[in-house]
């Protein structure tokens, strides 16, 4: 932590579910951070080997339930909880200790859109003010100091990533965006569920939650900031047979004028250092093999074959620069380590 | 068999291939069909079982070499050869011997069209105008007389089963259609390409032809004969970790006064009676495996978060009523058979 | 169905698990067979097409729980429920109505051998002596007239088709049969499991039940009634990544004087004549997917690198004959239908 | 880097195969290492992003003919080319230069082995008797030192670490071992090939190249250095449908007074202090998705139901312990790197 003198300690709530083992399988290897406590509910006193064999023969602290962790010893806490969760938490803990929550808790600014989409009252209304929505990229200042970070849904860093900085240069039309976004698997969580055993997933394709997807609500609060005005997107989410990744197909319009080339070079520039950004030259078309295990994000525009149309395509892991990965990628901002430590392993393929 | 003394005799043309060995599998128990010959180029020589083992244990032809085959005793023959390969073939057949093809040589009425999306002379203009498009649902009553049959492509039959009705009956806008489609790996067809190798498409996605892929034309096609005017449609495929099962996201805008269980309405009661299409009630969500090795396809409208808009999502098994299936859909009405001869068997899941 | 007069009448207990949904698939284009009362549980008051989408579409009576089933007019019940739910119940139904069981609770004829593996009290220990095991190719003649049918367990299935001539002509040695097997995922049911997640069984395998799957004590019944004295199997499954589908490997030695395609001959004149068992030509290697969806049983012998030994390859479908597809078998044979009516469908591949 | 002055300058012929992009991926990420030269035949010209996107944006340089390649600035060449080709390679490389090879040719000891195995001429006996088997774990003394490291194919491996301590030991029988061996398909390599598409290997399993898979001369020559004397196994691989990872499941008989306790404490203790290697409690069942991406082996040992027997089971990841991963700890002995060097990353769950 450029001359921090010891590791920051950390706590992952959650440690028993995908988005909690990933954060493991990340700061194990991080050489600013010491992984003090893993809770899990149901897996309580079970060793984070017996939850994920493929973490052992690391030196973890058993999982322990929320209400048996002291959080004195505590730096950040990493929420890797559902929804509903974090606000009476939160507040609960001691001013010193930052938050990284991957719940949509703090993510939606407006209490009562939180409340639309979740159907719960925001339980920590005093604090959402304090919340930084946590795409670096996109917030980074923001998330340097905050002690509150929001990690972002997989599907809304999957959009907001490409169409943000569209939509903030004014290229593209606001009123006719569309978003078809295929997911893999795991952003369904661990949780034992008819709908995703291997039998109901594999070998098949099906949209979910079409038009009202509580995502949509993240990725129009997005465009809002980008544009300051309030902008309506069709977001159709489809599950896909496979456990990782996450592809955006974005149509858009273009604004008079404006060329498919010009997205792509306003995309490029804006992006220009980023080390998770790539945008791929013309023809290039991004694929989430290749972004396997991988903090990247892959950008590809195509023309449409209507005039004035584009279409953009994301790709990213959604459990790594859709979750966990971000996290991390937050927490590297918030205490000064370089951007990428932690996040250097290269994509796994095939 | 309505009467007809004897079965009528085959000969599938590319029968080493999936779509081949698809046909074999519907047609070995249709009591209407006697399979007499196959033909395969490479794989000349071998038994079906040997290309297919899945096909072991029936009595059926070996494969032969096109040259090999003499037409004397064929009443019909399947084609599912490459494109390009066909005009001349037809041309030399007797007058007699009808025609079911896969391929796209017969498919576009304009010739120049051919041309244009496949790179190709046309080569047999004269008999283009025979031709009659395979969509029995659509275009029965030409079928049933027809010589020369030509069986649409496994994308364009999952958008204009949904979209030509309500385009007919003018419900939907036509200069803002999108079909965003998903395929299985079984589209791409038994070539050893590297592209399409286990390691390369599983645990992952990815889009291709993007704005150029050849199926646009038929699409659009479709929906000029349908409208008399001609329209220009988005279409991106997206090449899917699994073997079978296409699913078009298909956006459309709404003519004014229109809503979407208007929709849903309209494309239910044209195809009611049809065996093989169901509407789904509202809220019902069409998956690819429902319908995987069947030759049915199932619909599904939705409202679109943007007002003015909504969504179609339709599915089949490419392989089927994408391809095999219809052509057998299609043999059964120019023959007079039931239309679901030999297409009885359901979905195989999981 | 032989001179009968009206279809039988038939109800499956437990038709929202996979192995009744597969019934269900068989069974509605049986023209010898008349649904009549499909039973669930927790999915009580659901359509079969909400439980199961893909047998949408067919005139079938909607889920009751089975204390609503009224057994007055069903001729025979198939029993797609959990081991140790089938005792009480079959002793509670009218004498008049034949049981094709699919549980383990009438498999093992000796109740003290049902309790050591199932840690059970046999409650119907008089009505056991009736029950006859359903592997129609081994034990045809006791089917035909028995009031209740124990349908085997896959595994076994897969490994007595096999064995069992082998072992009865006296051509392997007993003292060391090892059974490799490896199945896909949907032989572990539909019950919502964190362990038959995609995410935890794709892309990767592990055994389970090492040394003490129960279903070894069955392949040891089997054996023992083959020869006349008590026979211990090593047997070690594996869980694949796939839907459908068993391969056991089964490595056995040779009896002085036997050669390895003295086992292939003595398979093939065993299973001569049998639609459903085909023993491959030497060379020929049996795949599951070769048998997909189909009733079919492939078996390949192969010389072992270890003097006098010899591999045996057998694969099935594992829902398929390894479960349903083997009830219907069973029905056709109790009910005088051809043996393989409503088993006629070919697999399906890719 | 133990005080050497500048990184090791490598070269890797065969870059454009999954095991080179394999090495890329590892060594991509190692201190001591420069990557100087990638060769491919028939992809020479592209950059390296072409040829796998996934390793766009590191600074690599572009792939290149064999001829083309300048051996002057190069200390350590990888071979991942197919077998055949790197005797005569070899032999006019500068002496200077150290080769670390995957193919087949420098494992095998006996030329006449080699021949009878691969059906060639060997091209480089005098070369053979430096060459060094590179399993570190079994030969880390003989590594260090050796100009020439034969890489280990990627079934010995999974056999011959849990059985060469044992055998080594005389704890286990040598007369009837059987390896009942499991593969994901990128074993088969890269190369286009029918039986290897998505289409033929998903939702499915074979056995392949019974009996005379050319892998079991390697594990009997390392059976025989273990005990002195020839060893004959029975060894049958088989096509799972994955991408990564090998599970070996061995059954062994046990040598009188010996337990299956005694076996498990023998590996512990062998293994204790390897960093790659997992000797499981008992009850503990190695999974190949616990080790996807990482070079760890797990060991588990089990109880036969037949007494005097046990079943040792054993997993990898065939593209990095199974493959480049141990080319890079070869790299590490020999150079004097920390063992773990570049091969720090965890397994990629899910």
């Amino acid at each position: 932590m450029n001359g921090q003198a010891s590791p920051i300690r950390v706590a992952i709530l959650g440690a028993s579910g995908y988005t909690g083992a990933e954060l493991v399988r990340l700061l194990a290897r991080h050489p600013g951070v010491d992984i003090r406590a893993l809770t899990a509910d149901r897996k309580a006193g079970q060793t984070m080997a017996q939850a994920f064999p493929h973490l052992g023969g690391l030196d973890l602290p058993d999982l322990v339930r929320i209400e048996d962790l002291d959080f004195a010893d505590i730096d950040l806490v990493f929420g890797c909880l559902p929804h509903g969760t974090m606000h009476g938490l939160v507040k609960r803990l001691p001013e010193r200790v930052r938050v990284i929550d991957l719940s949509a808790d703090f993510r939606l600014e407006d209490p009562a859109v939180y409340t639309e989409w979740y159907g719960l009252e925001h339980g920590a209304t005093d604090l959402q003010p304090q919340a930084v929505y946590g795409l670096p990229e996109l917030h980074r200042d923001a998330i340097r100091g905050a002690r509150i970070v929001a990690g972002p849904g997989c599907y809304p860093t999957s959009v907001q990533i490409p169409l943000v900085p569209l939509a903030r240069r004014g290229l593209i039309g606001l009123d006719d965006i569309i978003a078809d976004s295929k997911s893999g698997v795991s952003g369904a969580g661990r949780a034992a569920k008819e709908a995703n055993l291997h039998t109901e997933v594999s070998e098949g394709i099906h949209a979910y939650g079409v038009t009202r997807h509580r995502h949509v609500a993240e990725i129009e609060q997005g465009l809002r900031w980008a544009t300051g005005r309030d902008v309506t997107v069709t977001f159709t989410p489809h599950l896909m047979p496979m456990n990782r990744g996450i592809l955006s197909t974005i149509y858009v319009s273009l604004v008079e004028g404006v060329g498919v080339d010009d997205l792509r070079v306003a995309l490029a520039e804006h992006y220009a250092g980023e080390p998770f950004v790539r945008v791929l030259p013309a023809g290039g078309v991004p694929a989430t093999r290749h972004v396997r295990g991988a903090n990247h994000v892959l950008i590809g525009v195509f023309p449409d074959r209507r005039p004035g149309h584009a279409i953009v395509i994301c790709v990213e892991d959604n459990l790594v620069k859709g979750a966990s990965g971000q996290l991390v990628q937050c927490m590297n901002v918030m205490y000064g380590f370089p951007e990428t430590q932690g996040l250097e392993q290269l994509a796994l393929f095939p």
